[in-house]
């Protein structure tokens, strides 16, 4: 009798393969034969859950992104009740810089993901479409503490959270190609969230 | 006798042809036998030029390099001289957006470059050896604006240097990515800026 063979598992363990090809010499001159033997399976295997390079680049990017989702909440639980907008804020943007493993693993499968999709346009739909779920979580955020009166006068939500996804990745970029550390880009983010909220007291816990 | 040849020229023309391809498909799948054939030379005659693909790479992104600068000295002398150092902030600034064909051309040859810079040390020290040039630039104009009271204050030259180039490295992404019109990743700059320069008058001519 044949083994069962969960698919969600299966394409999980295949994305896991392709994020560990990703971080130890990128994705460039990889192709579904070397992650199917990463995955320990074989190409025909691989090819029954993804035909092509994309489909599986598509798959692992949303993988990168629910992980970074999980770790963004595992970090809001331990704070007071309700966090603060400012502090949801501020656990986003911790999980978008490369300061842990986890998160850089994440954004070397993203930058990799990024140099294909800019001449893919199915990649780029992918990614225009995963970008904004976050992008309305900061502008629903920033307008929660504007009306708290706890934004700096004169900032507007909606391009202020694009203005913080694009700091962060030009961030994470320079702080992956070693020309700043982990921890002075995240002083670079705190110092541009502390203009954001300028004036306002940091309640971690409030509302 | 022997064609003579320009090794200046032949190293130029081999970087456009890159550059081309890197335009319309890319660099991931490319390799030095591609570009010769784009620059209309054997590959041997190539590889005496540049014996690698990270070669190949290092040069290209020097020659980016280059013709940014060039195109930021054009649009300051069309300015009133001599230009004031928030001037050659914004000139510097719109020439690493992807907001004109050749900008764009650029930052398509930067993003195929990142994504293998990640991964290799030698890719890695180019980019952070030819970073320092601009965050020195940007961090002096901003010293100048300060000590003519024109930047906002509590803001560090240095560091904001280094911010404005990870914002507009994150905004060229979402721009190459179609997140952002090209329009408003300038837009988003702008605000930027104008808080950066907060209540200062904006006087292009002055030094």
């Amino acid at each position: 009798m044949a083994q069962r063979v969960d698919p969600e598992l299966r394409r999980k363990r295949i994305a896991e393969a392709l994020w560990r090809v990703a971080v130890s010499r990128g994705l460039h001159d990889v192709g579904l034969r070397e992650v199917a033997a990463e995955a320990g399976m074989s190409l025909g295997a691989l090819q029954h859950y993804f035909p092509t390079k994309d489909d599986m680049l598509v798959f692992a990017l949303e993988f990168v992104g629910q992980e970074a989702d999980r770790r963004v909440r595992e970090r809001l639980s331990s704070l007071p009740q309700p966090p603060s907008p400012e502090a949801v804020v501020r656990a986003t943007l911790a999980e978008m810089l490369p300061v842990s493993p986890e998160s850089r693993t994440g954004l070397l499968v993203h930058v990799a993901y990024l140099a294909r999709a800019v001449h893919n346009p199915r990649l780029r739909a992918a990614t225009v479409e995963g970008i904004q779920p976050l992008r309305d979580l900061l502008a629903e955020m920033l307008r929660r503490a504007a009306e708290h009166g706890r934004l700096a006068p004169g900032r507007e939500p909606g391009a202020e959270a694009m203005a913080l996804i694009c700091l962060a990745e030009g961030v994470t970029n320079y702080v992956l190609l070693g020309t700043m550390t982990a921890v002075e880009g995240e002083r670079l983010v705190d110092a541009h969230l502390a203009e954001l909220f300028r004036g306002t007291a940091e309640v971690p816990g409030q509302p």
